[in-house]
Formats: C-alpha cells, structure tokens, sequence
C-alpha cells in the first residue's frame, strides 16, 4: 500500500463498480438509484473505525483484493500448505475439506441444494440471492431494503450501499415452520468486486428458522475487507436463530452491521462465534422489540494472535414486556483484544435486560475491554449487568493436573468447560469442529 | 441571561478576577503565572459539558451570582420560609441551623476551631485556605498544585485554573493519625468572584486521616457553578477518608473534578453523598493506585426533581496488587437522572477491581444510565462488575404492608435498606440527618 489514493479517485473506483454491478445483475433501475446514494453520501459520511483509517479504506476501494492468495484453486493439493495441514488437524474428512476449501460450493452440493429449496420454495420458503431476489420479487425487496440503516450514517455504510452484492434474501411465509437450518455458506456467490453481502431475513407471523451464516475453517478469501449487511424482520410471533461462524486469517478486516425488528410476541437469538485472528468490528447494531418479544445476542470469542473484535449492540425494549439478553464469552490469547460494548434501554413497563461478559485472559499481552450500558427510562424495567475478567484459576489447574491431566489437557477442559455454556444454540456438526478448534488453540497447534 | 457574552468578553472578565485574586490574596507571582496559563488555554480547550453550553458557560463567567438570593443573611428569619420550613422538618436545631444557614461559619466556631487546629499543628497537621498556602508553604504548593491535572485539558479546568479561590490545604506529617473528622464546612472563605475551591490533600507515610465536605442542608449559594477541583496524594501506607455531602437546589451546577494518587499500600476511601435536585457532572476523575495500594469510590445518590448527576471515576490499577472498588447506589425519583461511568483498567499483576451499581427508579419520568469499562492488560488480574436497576418489589412493598406500616412508611423502610449498606462510612452526625432527608424526599415532603 504505497500509492495514495484519492477521494476522488475512490468515488470513481466506486461509480466503476456500480456501473459493472447493475450491468452484471440486470439490475432494475431503483436499486441502481439506491446504489448512487451511497456514492452520493459516501464523502461526507463520517468514518470512525477503531483500525482502518480513512486513507486505508480508500485504498481497500482501489485494491480489494489480496495478493499472494492463489488466483484459483482446482484441488486441494492447490491449498497453502498451513492450511492443509490446519484442515488435516482439525479432523476434517476431504470430502468436507473440499467445501471450506471452497471448491465444492458453486459445483454439485450448491445444485442439489437448490433442487431441494425448490420444493420447499412451494410451501413458502424463498431463499435466493439478494440480486436475484431484486429481479423476482421487487416490492418486498424495495420494502425492506436499507430500511434499518441510513446509507450516510458511516463511511462504511454509504460504500456499502453502492457497491454491495451477494448475500441472501430469506422470505418465510406466515405459518412456516422451517425444520432443517438452512446454511448461507453454500450459497456464497460468483467471486465479487469486494465482499459486501446484503441480506434480507423477513420472518412473517408465526414462522419458525435457523439460519447459519459462515464456516468453522479459515476459508481462503480473496478480500481483506467484509461489509456484511443484515436487515431482519420478525412479525408477530415469529423465532428465528441466526448462527454466524467467522474464523478469518490475520489479513481479513470484518464489519458487519446486522439491525432487526422484532415484533410481538416474536424471539430472535442471534449467536456469533468468532475465532482466529482477524480484525472485527461490530458496527453498530440495533435490535428494536416490541411487546412481549424477545431477542438474545450471544457472542463466543477465541481471539489468536493479534485478532481483534470489538463487539457492539444496542437493544432498545420498545413495548411492555420486552426482554433481552446479551452474553458473551471470550478467551484471549496471545496479542489479541477483546472489546464488548453492549446497551439495553428499556422504554416500556415490565422490560426485563442482562447484559454479561466473562473473559479468560490467556497471556499478558491479551487486553480485554468491555464498556455494557443500561439505561432505564421507566420505573417497572429491571435491567442488570455482570462481568468477570480473569485467569484460569491456579486451583483449578492444579486439581485436574493431580488427577493426572497434563497442563496442556487440563487448560483445554477448564476453557472448554468455560465457554461450553454458551454453545447450546450450535448445530452439532459445527461444535464438533469448534471444540477442535478450541483445542489446537489453547495448545498453541493453529 | 439575555445578553450574549463573546469569548473576547469572559476572557477579558477572567483577566480582571486573575488581577483581583492576585491582589486580594497578596499572591506570589508564580501563582499568578499560573492563573494566567489558564486564562491563555481557555479559548482552545476542549469544552464538552452534557448540560452546560459554551454559551452558558461564558454568561456563568460574566454573571457568577445568582438574582433572587437574599444579598446577607443577618438571622435565621431572613431565610426564604421554604428553607427555614425545611430545617425545622429535618429536626435541625437553633444553633446548628444557624452553621447551615452560612451565619455561623466566620463568627465564633471558626475562630474556636482555628485555635484547636493550631495546637496540632504543632503535631505536624496543617490545615489552612489554600490561599494561606500558598503564602506560607510555596514549595510544598508549588510541588502538588496542578500537577494531577492539566489546564488546557478543558475550559472547565482553564476557567478553574485561572480564578481558583478557597479550598483548603491540608499537609499530614509521616506517621501522624488525626483522631477527629476534619470538617471542611466550617472553613469557608469570604464570598469570592466565582465558587472554585482547590484543595490540596498530601497525607505522608503512615498517616491517617477523615476530611469531610460539605453539608447536607441545602446551603444558601449565591452561585450557579461550582467547580472543585481536588488534588490529593497519598504516600506509603497512608490512609485517609474523604466524606463529601452535596445537597444542592435547582440552579446549582457543580463540576468538581478529584483525582488521587495512591501510593503503595495506601488507602483512599472516598465517599461522596449526593442529594437534592442540582446538576453535577462529577468530570473525569482519576485515581492512580500503586503496589497493594487500594481505592474506594462509594455513591450515595438520592435525585429529587430534574436532578441530574453523571458520576464518572477511572481507576489505574498500576502496581502489584493494587485494588478498587467502585460502588453506587441511586434512588432516583421524579424527573431526576442518574448515570455512572466507573472504569478500571488493570495494569498490573495481582490486581483486583469489582464495579457495582444499584438503582430504584420511583418514578415512571426517572432515568437511569450506567456505562462501566473494565479493561484488563495483564492476565491475573480481577476484574468484575455487576448492575441493577429496578423498582421496588411489589412483594416487599405488600409484605411490609400486611405487617401494618402504610404505603409510605412501608416505601421509606425500603429505601433505607436499600441505602443503608452503603453508609457505614459517613460518621454519625451526619447520618441521622440523611436519614431523615431520605424519609422526607420518599414521602414528598422536601
């Protein structure tokens, strides 16, 4: 990163790439519009990221993709070798290794899948990709598009709305009860100008989902900097689960925004785990519950190396009895920092929040910060909070060390057995990897 | 406050008060220079109050005294009915009415209490108006005066810096332990040009100490703002209290800014007793806490009408062993708002920091906002927060009725023992006054 970049050159970059995108996806031309205001607002939206400066996001515009990441990988014998090795480690078979690998996604699973959402597309289901979702259904996409964000609210969110693609869009019927998790990871998208996927989850009343974002493995991506949008909508009685997995190289900045409504009576539980040693921040999301809904933020943390995350959200409990929990997990390793923001504000009676944070902090150069907020605006909420920053108890090594545990073994179970609480919500054959995972990093082995 | 005061003007008004000070207290002209650094930084310094405006702030410059309060208060009758009324329902008597009306603090008792000081002066225990200090012991002055904060850190701490007038200077000599509570309220100086006390607090090895400001009466203030500004070292072992009672009317903005240095196995406990319905932005204090050095901050904080206080405090657990606790407990009723901001930051090995905040809203209008920061930089440190926030439980309120009390009688007792935990440090006399304001606050009778 050398050459300087201008703003004006940045916006050209940008106008490029809005042009290629609405050419590429046959774009109508409202989204087109919608894409223009982002470019319009990107100047002057502020930019306040705690590690990408101004100028690095401009050059991240110029150069979106990384160098020294081979340009097309045939087999898995085309993997950097660390990776292979991690891959072999982590006990996965190669058929599976052959989709983190991301060499199995566009071919036969990603058609089979699609056959098979076909079926359920009769019942209610739609699960497209945002572009062509734009195509197939423009009212509900015009409805529900960029609707809890304002493109000129940041820097990142203005350039997100230009150039934005991939993504999905996820239309549940009234009624639908969806009763297999559906996986984002097999729908990922032709290669991208950068990676910024919108996604749409539209919940109608009394429908019922899990969706899971993400994969276990450190996928091999081409793009340092992910903008992630998500916009969900849950209607009266509406639950749905979104269970995002990140595991991202050192290079990889991350920023997804993720804003949800959830309506009466309706649950949401949105669990997070982040692992590996790429850089996060977690924009500024906004959960809005109205009465009797319920939404649940939980965030499991295995920072290495110089990872970085800093974990936002803000529950606004709009409606009587309204309740929210935001949890998380974190377990610090090596140079890495953990940074919690968590707010509830309960605006309507009998609302009920708690807001914990519990961190190991595995090294001396690990820095854990976390900053939870309450705010009570009526007399009949009941708000709480609690955190605990600590170190694996001496004691507790000890024991399990005298009952003939090596200290390596006996420092796996004590994180495992710390973090194991907040993994209720993940689908088996992920925590299967994750508990894996854990292991080799706790040992040093990643 | 009509008129519109430029910055030319209030630096102009600042100039003169420095000339008058100078004068006045037949200052050596170090301590002009100093003033007159605050004058040159108060145009540039960051001014980011949550309630008071640039504007405002120059109109308090060029109008310190506030229109309606009686000019001299002569006798206990030329008190505004509502406040002598006041007095009588707290159960106050003649005499101690008369302190707490300001009409007893030069006369006799402040000439008694000079000479009983005077005797241990001798012991090595100086207590004097910080102008005297600066006369008297410029080294000892010169040495810890503005050395905890910066002027051009804000126009606050410019504007202080600039016209500072009263305070005391208390000096501790090594070893010495005063036995009796230092009253800081019978040391009020003559009526000043703005309400800037600095006090200087410098407790030597080993010493032990109590320091108590303030009242807990209403005090007739002719001034809207209020800006404290405290400056306090403690040396090896040394251990000292400081018990601060506000109870400000309406117009009374204090901004008082405190910070501490604890030196190694020191001990500060610093409890501050909020009451009325004033505005206080407690700044940004900052307590730096050394090997097995400890600090405690308790808050005490009962708002009545559109009180407002945000109560800030970082902790700098720097040493070994070093350890804080920062501890709130609000009842907050009408429209009043309470928010608290305690951050710890460990440092250090061995470090122990625990925040806690509870509050009862009594009031559907009430506002309740708490933000802790925990930040942990080395891995065996503990850290840990807890809040909440809540009503009273309709159960206790039910239960204490069906045991014969009234609904108020019932709601005082609650209130109590919500407090009560947190007042085992404000020495008696005191005690049963707050008590008796919480009852009358909790019944409307204040």
């Amino acid at each position: 990163m050398t050459e300087t970049i201008t703003m004006a050159d940045a916006k050209a970059i940008i106008e490029n790439q809005i042009e290629e995108l609405a050419r590429r996806n046959k774009e109508p031309e409202w989204m087109t519009k919608i894409r223009y205001k982002g470019l319009e607002t990107f100047e002057k939206a502020p930019h306040r990221d705690p590690i990408i400066s101004e100028e690095e996001l401009l050059q991240f515009i110029a150069k979106p993709e990384v160098e020294g990441i081979p340009e097309k990988i045939e087999s898995l014998d085309d993997l950097p070798p660390e990776m292979k090795a991690l891959l072999d480690r982590l006990g996965i078979d190669e058929v599976e290794q052959k989709y983190l690998a991301g060499l199995a996604v566009q071919t036969d699973t990603g058609v089979i899948y699609n056959q098979f959402l076909k079926e359920w597309e009769k019942k209610g289901l739609i699960v497209l990709p945002t572009e062509e979702a734009v195509r197939k259904y423009p009212d509900i996409v015009k409805q529900h598009f960029l609707k809890l964000f304002r493109a000129d609210e940041s820097k990142l969110a203005a350039y997100h709305t230009a150039i934005w693609n991939g993504g999905i869009f996820l239309y549940i019927k009234e009624g639908l009860k969806v009763p297999f998790p559906l996986h984002l990871f097999f729908l990922i998208q032709e290669s991208a100008l950068a990676q910024a996927p919108h996604i749409i989850i539209i919940a109608e009343k009394n429908t019922e989902f899990h969706l899971i974002e993400g994969c276990t493995s450190p996928v091999l991506t081409r793009h340092s900097l992910h903008l992630d949008m998500t916009e969900a909508y849950f209607h009266e009685g509406a639950k749905g689960q979104l269970t995002v997995l990140q595991n991202w190289p050192e290079y990889v900045h991350t920023r997804p925004m993720t804003r949800a409504k959830i309506g009466k009576n309706a649950r949401f539980i949105n669990t997070t785990v982040t692992l590996g040693s790429g850089k996060s921040n977690i924009g500024d999301p906004h959960y809005w519950v109205e009465e009797g809904g319920h939404v649940e933020l939980n965030g499991i943390i295995l920072g290495q190396k110089d990872f970085y995350v800093d974990l936002g959200g803000r529950m606004f409990l709009q409606g009587p009895g309204a309740s929210g929990i935001n949890a998380s997990k974190s377990v610090i390793m090596d140079e890495s920092k953990v940074i919690t923001r968590g707010v509830i504000e309960a605006d309507a009676p009998k609302t009920k929040g708690h807001i914990s944070c519990d961190a190991l902090l595995m090294s001396d150069k690990a820095v854990m910060e976390t900053y939870p907020g309450l705010v009570s605006r009526v007399d009949d909420a009941e708000l709480s909070h609690e955190a605990a920053i600590g170190k694996i108890r001496e004691e507790e090594l000890f024991y399990l060390m005298s009952r003939g545990l090596d200290e390596e073994k006996a420092t796996q179970l004590i994180v495992k057995g710390f973090l194991d609480p907040m993994l209720k919500d993940i689908p088996m054959e992920f925590l299967v990897e994750i508990r894996k995972i854990i292991e080799l990093a706790v040992s040093g082995g990643m």
